[in-house]
């Protein structure tokens, strides 16, 4: 069982949309046991679908094609499936009354011809139910392959793949099992961790993979396991999981698929029953914006303060004045004071703070580009740690952010 | 020209990860007129690489492929290098000696062979030069071809996209112009947009592309032109630009490629001299981070609060205790006194605040989920608006912050 998803857009081949579609639905076939061998981004253009079409026929059992539907004179993947199945576009009326329904519900207007025309599809497509859109999907058989175009609104071809697709291939086709389970480190780079696991990783059995995921300050492990027993997947996953733990237990810090620090520290916080805010200067909100990503946080986390001036440091979290011209915005001591007060005033147990330069530019402080002090404050006191991060400013951010809550986690952990 | 993007790396394949790498150099490609005629993500597996450079020679002049680089055994693509181009691996001790420098500059610690070994290289391949990273890119030609690997870690990836791949090829090819020019568009739907400027799409010029990006509350015209000849482009663009304003001038709010809505914004603020503050609990710093992500933003954004808890909108931004008691903590009221307490304490010239329910779980209110109240705070008094956005989470964050910061563009042009 293998798949192929094939995303039409001349506007992701310009780099001017990021593709996320196509993970979307490689996660939801993975989780049925369908393996994506391969996903490709190709023009509006016909010949090009068509030629795409050809490749991937009785290559791939299944291809999901999204974009190039919808109203407007680009879109040629209806039009495509007519020349490739040698079909011919025909007039469908329960979609068209569900077309025309649908706008006067939601734009609250007539549905224009162009709107009524979205109900033309092949006349031999199974139409894929789009409860939330004008654009219906369509299933179409050749050979070994089936071929699904859906929308390419990411909502749409949401709910086209959750309602419509998976049922349907489930039914269809009997499909092997896949299982993941990814084991999160901290604070190792990948060639010492990979050192660490070597005669582990080469005795693993074949039906397991290991992949390693390094991000800047972690490592992630994935372990894929794929067979027809389910049973036998899960022991060896668990078994091998065990030695893993054996050998860096020291570095991990959890496990699962989708596990993030912020959930990790979520849970944390949650058992311990403690709360935790934030003071963000060059941060400038992504501490605050990861914490909250999480579904319940607040319960935990009590909120944060972005102080990006100067100035707002003294009015708003009520830093010492005198304290950031002794020593700098960007510096240890205000850090410091930032975590302190951002503990005080939200009433956290604890409390994290960051102050630093992003760049590309130079702020209103002399520090070096790239340099962040990052503060935390807890029961027992607060303390502080410099880094230095170079550029791109993005990765100054990211780096300073995901340390604060890698750091402050340790530090819960120790209460 | 003609390019392919090609992503290597199983992570992407089975959902766990988006591919952003295959964005930015498409991107990068398209502004010195290269065009990407395809991409593709394939598995970590030499015979699958070694099919897909060779699928892609003499049909592409450039291959670009990011991922399988790095100093673990799942990295394969230096060696499926040699396989292709019948060559050995060698070491570079240039190479060597910029890793073991950056090893101990780093992560303070001496090199481990595995770390040394990424100076291995196929004897052939121009090195491109990675300054931020230890796994070096490489570019190597066969026939009409230039294959070229980069590390997929995005900001090494980035670096040597810029510093070394674009440089390159500006001085190895004559390259045709490519221009684009967006067109933003609030408040009308595809289809209706589209029947507005039915008659100017369909006597565009046959060298000016026009395609239609919807996404919800807006659609974005994208018009694109290619030729050789860069002032006959430029005009044709400007004059059709022109005749579409004459058609649809009352939704068009914006212009150009890659201008999001929190650039346009800052550029906004920086020519009124003017000063933004956010005080965000549902949107949980996004907001914020939104705005941060702009280099330069400390010049107009004073800073945000995020006020999660209830008890902290009282405490740290003064909300009134009765309003909340009053009015709910999900309300047009709160919300519109955190917009005002936020441009206070910032001292702002304008302020935006949220206040709702992301899901999935009701938090301190009684408010359905998707449920948000924003605010906005101008020099002339305060007003808000109610969204009711349904679920998932990220989608009620992403709406209301995205909505907050176009409603607060309209309002400072206004001003």
């Amino acid at each position: 069982m293998k798949a192929a998803i094939v995303t039409v857009g001349d506007e992701i081949l310009i780099g001017q949309i990021v593709d996320t579609n196509s993970a979307f639905i490689a996660k939801s076939l993975d989780r049925i046991g369908i393996e994506v061998y391969e996903m490709l981004s190709i023009s509006d253009d016909r010949q090009h679908i068509l030629d795409t079409m050809a490749s991937l026929q009785d290559k791939a059992d299944v291809v999901i094609i999204t974009g190039g539907l919808g109203p407007t004179k680009d879109d040629v993947t209806k039009k495509t499936f007519c020349d490739y199945f040698d079909d011919e576009l025909v007039r469908n009326l329960e979609l068209e009354k569900h077309v025309v329904e649908l706008i006067e519900k939601a734009m609250k207007r007539t549905a224009s011809q162009m709107n009524k025309d979205q109900a033309l599809v092949p006349s031999r497509a199974t139409i894929l139910h789009n409860a939330v859109g004008t654009a219906p999907g369509m299933w179409m058989e050749k050979g070994n392959t089936v071929f699904m175009s859906l929308p390419g609104v990411p909502y749409e071809m949401k709910h086209i793949v959750e309602h419509e697709i998976i049922p349907k291939l489930v039914e269809k086709y009997e499909r092997p099992y896949i299982l993941h389970k990814t084991i999160m480190t901290y604070g190792q780079g990948e060639s010492l961790v990979a050192e660490r696991i070597e005669n582990w990783e080469d005795s693993l059995p074949e039906f397991i993979r290991l992949a390693y995921l390094p991000s800047p300050g972690r490592v992630r492990l994935r372990l894929s396991a794929r067979g027809t027993n389910e049973a036998v997947l899960k022991n060896t996953i668990e078994s091998e999981t065990e030695k893993l733990k054996g050998l860096i237990g020291d570095i991990i810090v959890g496990y699962d698929e989708g596990e993030t620090m912020e959930v990790m520290l979520g849970r944390l916080l949650t058992k311990k029953n403690m709360t935790l805010a934030a003071a963000e200067s060059c941060t400038g909100g992504q501490i605050a914006q990861m914490l909250t990503s999480v579904p319940g946080s607040s319960a935990y986390f009590k909120g944060g303060v972005v102080t990006y001036a100067t100035q707002s440091k003294i009015d708003v979290l009520g830093v010492d004045k005198t304290l950031i011209g002794e020593n700098s915005v960007v510096s240890a001591a205000v850090a410091e004071a930032m975590a302190l007060r951002a503990k005080a005033i939200f009433g956290a147990d604890f409390a994290v703070a960051t102050t630093g330069n992003a760049g590309p530019l130079k702020g209103d402080a002399d520090a070096e580009v790239g340099t962040v002090f990052v503060a935390y404050a807890t029961p027992n006191g607060v303390f502080s740690e410099r880094l230095d991060l170079g550029q791109p400013r993005e990765k100054v951010i990211d780096r300073a952010a995901n340390k604060a809550l890698e750091k402050i986690y340790q530090e819960i952990l120790k209460n």
